[in-house]
């Protein structure tokens, strides 16, 4: 049977500023990224997410960052190998910290923005995030870009991957996103980004930016919490998928 | 048997920033409180404090602190209870995470500098803090002040606790601390030094500074590493304390 | 002839994360206090708030506050004078060379926060925001709490003082605001601050919250931009004022 | 007549962590490139090392960096021009306020570090540094690896640069250092080095790795105060330039 998670970043406000609709969000995902501190989230605001997530059954996982707060963790830092794992293995242990104060436990980790982006394409820094999630906790699933040398690098480590897909971006020929400044990149259609999430959970392919199918592996789709329309989308996708009989939950659960 | 834990703050270098001679002092002490990145410490810090700490048998501590990198953590700041939970919770998980990513735990929590102080006199803060501690992992020792609030948090949170001495301070007819601004307040003969130390862990008092035998618990001495003759004086302790039939070694193992 | 500036904190956004609603209010007010990046505001934020200031012509301020972006600058530290003037003078600095780099020019500092809170009753911390500002300025003026310390440091430092007054915070019989966690601290109702105002900008008198008339002398007023009402509040108090004949405008100007 | 300004970078202690020993290596230098606090550096710093340089007659000039204190701005960051721009104008008007506040002045801007090796090859990065700096005052001097795009920059910017060379890198034949993962990069013999810096200031040319030699323009030569010799290196140049009639100051009073 087909299935798949729907995941969401969550916990990115800071100290007196606020950042995403995460109440909202937490209804219609199985799985929620938590910030870390480093380039977002702070120990209150971290505590205070996984309350929400466990409270409503989401599946708790830890974000971590690079360590630019002024940056949000999107400016590529060229940290190396040790600095990452170091990094890496903080912020999972801080979150893991304070999910344990509430009875709650990690199920998986997912890398942030730039770092996120980085490790997709350099095997020495995918190693790092995997080396340390699998340290840390060899029962941890890593999430990472489907196709990329995070899923490999898990491999590596011993360690479960889930391989994420996004339905707001075009793939390549090669299985890999349209970068950002390419046109065509974003899928705004919503009527487009659903039938590219039904077949890629369904048959397992993408259609390609340039026409052709090309196999994906679809284990947990991306939801940018971020943007105006996540929460009717994340519920939008929820009832399309259950309806052609997707078992939707975490990764762990499925 | 008399028994006494010599412990020491380390770990407090920051990225190209190097402090204290934590190799040395590790010779020579049976617990190291490790800095957790918020007033000093950062994530590769830590993980080779934590190395050569447990390759050593030194027990290993947090030593969580104020969020105030410029001021080292010295410097008072009004956090509420719920800012110093949440922030000591982060800081113990994130060191906890890199301790069990090496095969080792913890043993116990001393909170740093302006954080200890003030949560010594205030019990809100002390709650604070044992509560963090105890929700973490109620088998971790909290150390504070001898006769300090920390020491009532602990009992409050049903946590073990451990009094701490020092052996560079005098001490008032009440049984704290003279204040660092008054006359007499620092022990720097050597001699001097020994001898409050000898007298707090065999007879359970202390020579107040106005010459008044005081009650005092004497469960764990600090020593200040980044002093001169830390080493020295570390090695010395152990010396006069050993040939008095004083069992030296971490808390949790005495 | 009475008169009157309008002064409202700005520039508080940081990196990813967005505050405030400084476009609307630069509408209507005559002076903005900018934030420098210690509490809040990074240099891109800085250099657009000043852009904006300056081409409304709002007099440009400085707003440097504790080093403390978690907290927003709200949670007292206790930095000693020396401190205080240095991470002032960096902080006026720095936005004086981001308005240098635009033809434009400070004209007042206003601290923020803890640091204008704790400055108002401590002499030391008055003077050292005093003087680092006369050091770097002396054409600058010093806003401070109405009759507080740093009005009686900016005389001694031989610079210009402007007495803040609120609108929104009511006064006790010395001529104090009612601490905020007092009963009837704050003036919810917009009338009420009205005719607070009114008073206070011309008569020189405020209704405590005893019911006394008390003495205050009114230079600018304090407009929280981080309120729903602001913009209307603003705009408001602007006519009234102007209807009674009261010169609106930046200090320096007036 | 050949002349030479010898620069050294300072000020890079931070809170309580020291480094560096700028107080034997002042009396060596024409020119204090002083860290601004974003990778090193702090107000109280900045105040004290502006203090020393200006009492010693040395030149005084912002060390701008990346905002990357535990990295120590050595981690290239991908930031983009506009962000370089606001993040180097803060910083240097941040120390030219500390100067101003002590009656001096700033003379020079060097970046630091990954900034400067990153800005050395790409234009626009460049360019950010030369606008900032032009655009804050357009009488200060841009230092700049000798033949880099920094010194087309400042061309480009309307603003003069100073080029600047290396006693202790060797050179490659197009006049680019040897980038340190290479063998050779690094010139440790000190007679060596005498001869290279002779050679780039008595006749313009540089020996080059490969045995050519390449012209190489040499306004200002790097000493590297962070190392072992750097004091007694800078000693010993100053007298061998000195015997050859090399004029020695700041790049503004020659």
């Amino acid at each position: 049977m087909p299935r798949i998670d729907l995941n969401c970043d969550m916990g990115e406000s800071f100290g007196a500023w606020s950042m995403g609709n995460d109440r909202d969000v937490l209804e219609h995902v199985d799985s929620a990224n938590i910030a870390c501190g480093f380039h977002a989230g702070d120990a209150g605001t971290m505590r205070r997410t996984v309350e929400a997530a466990h409270a409503r059954g989401v599946s708790i996982g830890a974000h971590p960052g690079f360590p630019d707060l002024g940056g949000f963790g999107r400016r590529p830092m060229a940290l190396g190998p040790d600095e990452v794992y170091d990094d890496v293995l903080y912020q999972v242990g801080a979150l893991a910290g304070i999910a344990r104060a509430q009875g709650a436990r990690l199920a998986h980790v997912k890398a942030h923005g730039a770092l996120y982006n980085m490790a997709a394409k350099d095997a020495a820094l995918a190693d790092a995030i995997a080396s340390a999630v699998r340290d840390f906790d060899g029962s941890l699933i890593l999430y990472g870009l489907a196709g990329s040398e995070l899923i490999g690098a898990a491999a590596r480590a011993g360690i479960r991957a889930a391989s994420e897909v996004f339905a707001d971006r075009s793939y390549q020929d090669d299985g890999t996103l349209t970068p950002r400044k390419q046109p065509g990149a974003m899928i705004e259609d919503v009527e487009q980004a659903i039938v590219q999430v039904r077949r890629m959970v369904l048959e397992g392919v993408v259609r390609s930016i340039a026409g052709k199918d090309v196999a994906v592996r679809a284990d947990t789709l991306c939801i940018h919490g971020d943007q105006p329309g996540a929460v009717a989308f994340a519920k939008r996708i929820r009832e399309e998928l259950a309806r052609e009989g997707v078992a939707l939950g975490p990764i762990a659960a499925l």
